[in-house]
């Protein structure tokens, strides 16, 4: 006999096995057959448990979601020195899409060539942008010697930063053999270095713990 | 009686027609009856000329992506220091953004959020980030004190310089109270001079030509 799980878990497992579904043959070809078939559960199942398939893949796109930004927000701290905050939030974004590939393709790439699910993650990365923004402004405000600047200057700093971090992210779930704290590296030389100091031989590198 | 138009001429107005009414409306909103009101032509002769609503939309997305890269390669000048290049590069691409923001919405947004139209855009961002990748490989040629990198590096930073770019315009595009060389300004102190460097109070100037 089966045992019976708590719902709790067979969801995560229904969302576990559609989030790979919808990866593997994006969100118009995936059936609800297949995920049901993954999951090890009956199709009316998976219907009576998460709905459609389009609200299954909202809440997978939602789950990926917040799991990013609680595994970035766990990365952060507030009170070290900005160049740290900025390598541990990368190292942890990057992290987390180097060991979900799968879930960043479903997250980014599906959700935003679908206009049914373009809306949520505008929504999803206005949010981000904004805790970026913060961010930024709070490591201005210990630096002494940085220029006051206005609220709009963070924020459009902030719309260059996710728009950085997620094209080398898209890169990263395509490159298997692409290791993700080399990625973050990448990404501190780009950021935090600059293409000046690059290229007088200046690079970034992670200092030991 | 009506003046001939020669073709050519009368197609580029069916394109700036389609352009202003796809941003308007979105695709699948937008009507052939009110995109060939707007150019000052019959429904059956925007057809004839253009085809299908689709087919429509794809030429223009071509038009404008091929407009973008000319702008921007006519503003970098191989030739110069690598700063210069940067910056003309980014003024060029910004001021193109910044006077085409319906175009940029078309070309961007649109097909980003529609699978007909993803692949193209992917293909054209792909030919992109090839273009910038070989331009930092000659900038980096041409320091000194850089050390050699692999190809794949300079592939990884172009996709943090694409990405930045895009984010950047997208917002751009949504505030038309900024300046688009105000714009570019951001961008080089984002990627030239470093975060590192604007937290110590250095920021990036252009020079008076």
């Amino acid at each position: 006999m089966l045992k019976r799980l708590p719902r709790v878990v067979r969801e995560q497992q229904m969302l576990d096995a559609a989030v790979q579904v919808f990866s593997r043959r994006g969100f118009h070809a995936a059936s609800m057959d297949e995920i049901a078939e993954v999951a090890g559960i009956s199709k009316p199942m998976v219907y009576a448990y998460l709905g459609t398939k389009e609200e299954l893949f909202l809440t997978c796109l939602r789950r990926e979601a917040t799991r990013l930004m609680e595994a970035v927000a766990a990365g952060v701290r507030p009170a070290s020195r900005p160049d740290e905050q900025l390598w541990n939030g990368l190292r942890a974004f990057f992290a987390f899409v180097g060991a979900h590939r799968d879930g960043w393709r479903v997250l980014y790439r599906q959700a935003r060539s679908e206009p049914h699910f373009a809306g949520e993650l505008a929504g999803m990365r206005a949010r981000i942008v904004e805790v970026v923004a913060s961010l930024l402004e709070g490591a201005c405000a210990q630096a002494e010697a940085a220029k006051p600047a206005r609220p709009d200057d963070f924020l459009a700093m902030a719309y260059a930063y996710v728009g950085a971090a997620e094209s080398l992210a898209d890169w990263l779930a395509d490159h298997e053999e692409e290791d993700p704290e080399h990625t973050a590296t990448r990404m501190m030389n780009f950021v935090w270095v600059g293409a000046d100091a690059l290229l007088q031989g200046r690079v970034w590198r992670a200092q030991a713990e």
